[in-house]
């Protein structure tokens, strides 16, 4: 594509134009060429660049190569991924290796791979497309436009919306981990509630979302959630929240809307967090939290010869305070 | 089923009854609506609700309801359950698209499903459901009652007891991490060791169990496991032990009878933690433990401004502390 | 095998050799019984065995067994487990219920099963195995020697190199969890980058490993990587580093060579950490870490109720300090 097709399609300014050069990929400031056309957020960041041209929010004086000048030249570049990469629409299509149950409903426009299996009383909306090895259990609902990716497990009576995207080996509906006493053993709580996924939600690769008691988890509209996320039975994460890697939620939780949790963090069970919450990486929630704002508990690494010691003395920190006679 | 007929199945006293309802599901005392039966712990949480009926332990006044007084009404709530939603045994059967190895023994009445593959001198028990996409590796063994749900994956060598249940994307007897120096280079040692579950275990979504060296690693009866928890190679997990969520535990540990290992707690190698003992969420045990008890080392999230500063302070102990000549 | 052709395997010296027994398996110390071969790294750690006989670094006195001499005996019982038990190589095999795309080359000696889909413009080197469920998307690439072991799901234009293994679950080039924000919407940013495993990377089971936005992640040569490690989109990891299980690395980090990240460690979002560096257990790390060393940040669990008393303390520390008009 030429230079200044690009520049149009994003409404960018052209500078030091020479010649209408063909871009050839989209490529970042490390590693593109003279036919990639790359991007920087921060102007006074650029070091060097062999980009053949590049999207900058403002003009960058001695830098010899053409520049797009636009307000967001992230953003523009990441729309410029998607008229560059454009997905390839299958044609609706059930493949002869799919096992389908009875009384299931899917959309003309909608793809079944082979080596899906779909039980009984399954619905499947438009151009919707599951992918091999996926497993779709009684009674669930996938909405229109949603990609289930290979080996996603979702056990049944799931409801899930439009737009949705699972990543491969999410397992949604399992089981809710919940035992009763009963003498020396611990007996199952049989969990017969659902999985909930509303509108525009996407799923990371190997996540888990476990199914209620009774009532139903719910992701409502919006949320991300990246890989390895565990969300407990019984839990509500509200909409347009993200939830970042190996992040964990107990059991019967309620997350807000617009909350983000960093990486690793971790949430005891029947907490709440209200809405535009940031809790930092690797954080432990274990007490509600009821105003918004940015909490955090975690520590950041220093040499272990100088952690060891600052070890040792966290442990007496009682003990010396009380010496002082400060509490 | 009527309300009398339920309170009979649990041995409740009822009180309040007006007219001997139907009830038609149970629900939680948020969800629950009037053809519904939920019920309450602690009967002073009450606020309101909306359900036809309640299990309660002590009769609640102002409360126009019918009432089922029974002492453990949440025990009474999860029995209930089981006989409101009675699992469907399916007939013992083999798809012809599951694809059998060589010297295979299964049980008339076990279930193996479409795209399930068994490799060599496996052993399948009475009433055991293979669900699809799962993958039984050669000299596996597994018992009476079990539910292996789809994609679960099987290493080879595997002993499984009864009544265990393996949900969608554990894996297995996966090697364990081993390697040894040689020169520049990180050499794998082969894991020719096995892992053997004992019987009324359960397994989580996506959690790994790795095979031992040479000999086994073992969870032992009774012992339920959360999801995307890791077992390392040579552990040894005792009786009716639980492994909460993200929990980590690495090579040759020792875990006792009855631990409790809450969410994202991680366990380093060679460690020995006796019986009886609960781990607080997302700490770290870096030390045997060899007294029954409560351990942990968790902190909990504050504000993000609060904590950076307490986190300043924190690096400096050793030196404030030495300054004060508290040591 | 008997006693003294395992000796002149590993060039051990032989010691109280009474007769030359035949040994029929390797076992830990712990199991070993009498036609059992073990080994001791350390022998004053010794207090008993029943094996028949024992690989040592210097002879014990009082143990009437005999013993095969050997500067390392733990790498010596290694390689005799290789020769122990060999691995069966199977014969280069397609099978038909794979479902193999367009325009796809596989080598003759290599395996793949049944229930193995390979998309288009893929290509499989020599002697290597894909087991069954594993999807291998469109314009990728496996190398020589690899093993795919059963429910591996690798996105398309993934490039592996030779003598990697895939263990069952993990899931390679899904994409990078990037958003921006439209109004009040997260938007999706499409990752069109790709994943690169060089030769000798070992990867774990359920991890995951995401693709980068237009560039590539990679994971250098003879990097092994454990269970349930989350590998952020554009991350570079080096030459024979070591992710040990639960990891969790954010977008775009530069982790160096011979890199040992212990257990549940996190690493933030573009952190760099350079070659020979050993993160202990559950630490985190949210700024770069220029210089080779130790660093950590973890802090072992003690005695809850000491721990409460400490955590109420820790929240105060600046406030104590300050009292003290220390800083």
């Amino acid at each position: 594509m030429k230079l200044t097709q690009i520049a149009s399609l994003i409404n960018a300014k052209v500078e030091n134009l020479k010649q209408d050069i063909e871009i050839k990929a989209l490529k970042s400031i490390e590693s593109a060429t003279e036919q990639d056309l790359t991007f920087i957020k921060d102007p006074k960041k650029l070091t060097k660049t062999k980009a053949g041209a590049i999207l900058t929010p403002s003009f960058i004086e001695n830098l010899d190569i053409p520049q797009l000048i636009v307000e967001k030249p992230d953003i523009a570049f990441y729309k410029l991924i998607e008229i560059f990469y454009p997905e390839e629409r299958q044609e609706g299509f059930i493949s002869e290796r799919a096992v389908i149950g009875k009384n299931v409903s899917i959309a003309n426009s909608a793809v079944i791979s082979e080596y899906v299996v779909i039980k009984d009383n399954v619905k499947i909306g438009k151009n919707t497309v599951v992918y091999p090895f996926s497993y779709i259990g009684e009674n669930t609902e996938i909405g229109d436009n949603c990609i289930i990716y290979p080996s996603v497990v979702i056990y049944k009576d799931t409801k899930i919306g439009n737009n949705v995207i699972i990543h491969s080996g999410a397992v949604i509906a399992s089981d809710g981990f919940g035992y009763y006493q009963e003498g020396n053993q611990r007996k199952k709580i049989k969990h017969v509630g659902k999985v909930i996924i509303e509108d525009d939600v996407e799923i990371g690769a190997n996540t888990t979302i476990d199914r209620a008691l009774v009532d139903y988890t719910i992701i409502k509209r919006g949320t991300k959630i990246d890989n390895l996320v565990m969300v407990g039975h019984n839990c509500k994460i509200g909409e347009n929240t993200v939830l970042v890697s190996q992040v964990g939620i107990a059991g019967s939780c309620n997350i807000g809307n617009n909350v983000i949790l960093a990486g690793q963090v971790g949430v005891a069970d029947h907490i709440t967090i209200t809405d535009n919450v940031i809790v930092t990486a690797k954080s432990g929630v274990g007490s509600s939290i009821t105003e918004s704002g940015i909490y955090g508990s975690s520590i950041n690494a220093i040499e272990w010869k100088k952690w060891k010691r600052v070890m040792s003395v966290i442990y007496k920190l009682p003990e010396i305070i009380k010496k002082f006679k400060v509490e």
